[in-house]
């Protein structure tokens, strides 16, 4: 297809006739469709409907040191968690707290307790601090911006690359003593599917940062979820543990994971790993909040899961599933936009999501059709920090869920809107 | 036996000899036993073992509504686990928060919320009120007081009495607009075992209170763990919501609750019941906090325990276990101190505690003495605010989790390590 701005007014006028048509087409067959969250699809959530059988012929409910996981103790969790989450993280399990099923609940207390109590090397609790920020890599994870947004941040938005968050923008920005942090999804980013680099990745850790307390939000959430086994393997991002330590800022990052994209959405496991430092703190303050965490759900995974192969496994059988999803989404993309000039997208080597750009002012009408054609997707500006995205550009898919002929509907529709919106908005012009 | 107080210096010199004696020969048995915290026991844990059995055959992971637990979603909890603790609490399954397995943790969270952000209706959040004080009944409940004063708040002792705390000094201080709640244990009271009087809670509910967003934490730990049918039965605390809406103070009251002692210790559930107003407020903080709860741990408690009378059979069952446990207490308690005048308590007809009142001036050695003889109590202390009993006298067994033996020897080193104590105590006055 030609480019959409190299057309003249003509050609636009009857292009969108011919798209109006289809668009009536689309509304006939009443769609019922949903893009909207990263849901695990049902075919993934059943290879773990055995997470709990036989567990007490298996365990007889006790570690391996025989611990007792249906009464309380093991506050930072059972040692044969924390030694996968080690695995699967890359470093020490002595680095590890083991939480309950949600790693946003650990990323939000955290920093609640910076909030409240500040940090091992703050001079007070942020919530004294006026006017702090935190850096937010945009396009991003609306549920991130909003767990700083409530806790009083002003978020700053810096543009994602396709090597991760812009380093240059972000070592100026960083030198603000007001920045106290920044969010991260290192490993394919959400929305976009960005691996960050190692250069950026050993910028970050190295950075002089204005504030002493400064902290990197490092959500690996998913750091073992790859579509194709020959790209972007374990350990591909460095330990930023490991890399904060050599730059001589250890107690710069907090790293967070978990298995809802493994085993159970919201009913798997998640964690925090810190150095020892602020690991002392947080527990002392955890140990405070609750007595430990749900340790029969952390036993049933360590026996589905005793290690990291057993995780590396369990991730090529989603890979199985997804890959075809990410592909024909991929696919219609380029079958329906190439040539249009009006979009462009990241082709995500693994995740949970796909990111697309169209034209300039016209993400909020494309969702706003898309809805009225009945697919559901995640509101334009949701990936911008309040929602708001400047260019009004940025439209992020789930393809997880839907089933396959779904997705293909989904999108289809999806770039209908975009091409019709694309032609009305330049129209207008 | 003699009251120790009329005893003359000679009686309590030749008594210590005989104490010391038995001292001598319990310290040869190199004891190991543990009364320090209120764990089930495995024979009552080991009623739960079947929790997750073919639960996929029995509900295909879904609510009966037809909602994929396995998935994200549902994040106030399964309607059938609301309607349950609301069963449980005597009010409405809209009343209900279905959080994780710990309690401890909603209340923590409960409170940061009204610290950070403030409650509905306070002025402002309270970090930012210097100064302020939270009413502790004592003896009351270690980590209760822990969290208030992690949170900054003065923490005001109020006398326990065999009716509840103390209402004329509670409606004398709360017209200090400066005390903004208060910690309630209002069935078996940990660690007394007292049950509050419906008189206690209303003047609970309508008293007049200086801070506007006063509210009291209603932690009903152990509302249907009776050991006697017949005593203080499911009801004998009124429903505290419709009693503070009535009397016009409908926000005053958070409850909490938790399975912990009816399914798995830290691997069951837990809830939140408060009005409409003040669930709106927190599920739009907990909405920003996760997504959801563990719901398959919700599913299978939901099949575990249908309805109210499920539950009050597993609580039948428990107190077959746990009323000789009880009993063996209390039994060597009068057996080995009636008479001495040196100790008093409550016996209690439900909960998990006993409280014991030793001499004043002689728990902290009475505590000393037993670790020594290598029976772990609670520390001495530990049921007051900071730590510090004023009168060093209260002292908490936790009979729940040894064995019957175990038990009766624990409480008889115990009783005579009091006496030492005390004879100690008596011969340097």
């Amino acid at each position: 297809m030609k480019a959409f701005a190299e057309m003249s007014k003509e050609e636009l006028g009857s292009l969108k006739v011919e798209l109006e048509k289809k668009y009536a087409e689309y509304k006939a067959m009443n769609l019922n469709l949903n893009m909207m969250r990263g849901n695990p699809a049902p075919d993934q959530l059943a290879m773990s409907n055995d997470l709990f059988e036989g567990l007490e012929e298996k365990t007889g409910f006790k570690t391996k040191a025989g611990v007792d996981c249906r009464n309380y103790g093991l506050p930072t969790g059972l040692p044969e968690i924390k030694e996968l989450f080690a695995q699967i993280l890359d470093t020490e399990a002595d680095n590890i707290f083991v939480g309950n099923a949600s790693s946003l609940n650990m990323m939000f207390d955290t920093l609640m307790r910076a909030c409240a109590f500040g940090e091992i090397d703050s001079d007070k609790p942020w919530f004294q601090i006026e006017g702090r920020k935190w850096l937010c890599p945009t396009p991003g994870y609306d549920r991130h911006f909003k767990v700083t947004e409530k806790l009083g941040f002003e978020l700053i938005p810096v543009p994602m690359t396709s090597t991760g968050p812009d380093m240059d923008l972000v070592e100026e920005l960083v030198k603000d003593p007001k920045v106290l942090g920044m969010w991260n999804i290192p490993v394919y980013s959400n929305p976009d599917g960005i691996v960050y680099s190692v250069e950026t990745c050993e910028r970050l850790a190295k950075m002089k940062t204005g504030a002493k307390d400064f902290r990197l939000f490092w959500d690996n959430a998913y750091v073992v979820h790859h579509l194709y086994e020959d790209e972007a393997t374990h350990g591909s991002v460095p330990d930023m543990l490991g890399l904060c330590a050599k730059f001589g800022n250890a107690n710069r990052v907090y790293e967070f994971a978990s298995t809802s994209k493994i085993s159970f959405a919201g009913s798997g496991l998640a964690c925090m790993a810190c150095n020892k430092d602020n690991m002392d703190a947080a527990v002392k303050t955890i140990g405070i909040q609750a007595i430990c965490s749900n340790k029969v759900n952390q036993l049933a995974h360590s026996v589905m899961f005793p290690d990291l192969n057993a995780i590396k496994e369990r991730m090529k059988k989603h890979a199985d599933i997804l890959r075809p999803k990410f592909e024909m989404t991929i696919k219609v993309l380029h079958d329906e936009l190439d040539g249009t000039d009006i979009c462009h997208w990241h082709e995500p080597k693994g995740g949970f999501f796909v990111s697309v750009f169209v034209l300039p002012g016209t993400a909020k009408n494309t969702v706003a059709m898309c809805k009225d054609l009945g697919v559901a997707l995640t509101p334009a500006g949701a990936t911008y920090p309040y929602g708001n995205d400047p260019k009004d550009s940025n439209i992020r898919f789930a393809p997880s869920f839907p089933a396959l002929e779904d997705i293909n509907k989904a999108v289809q529709v999806f770039t209908l809107c975009a091409k019709l919106s694309a032609v009305n908005k330049l129209l207008e012009a």
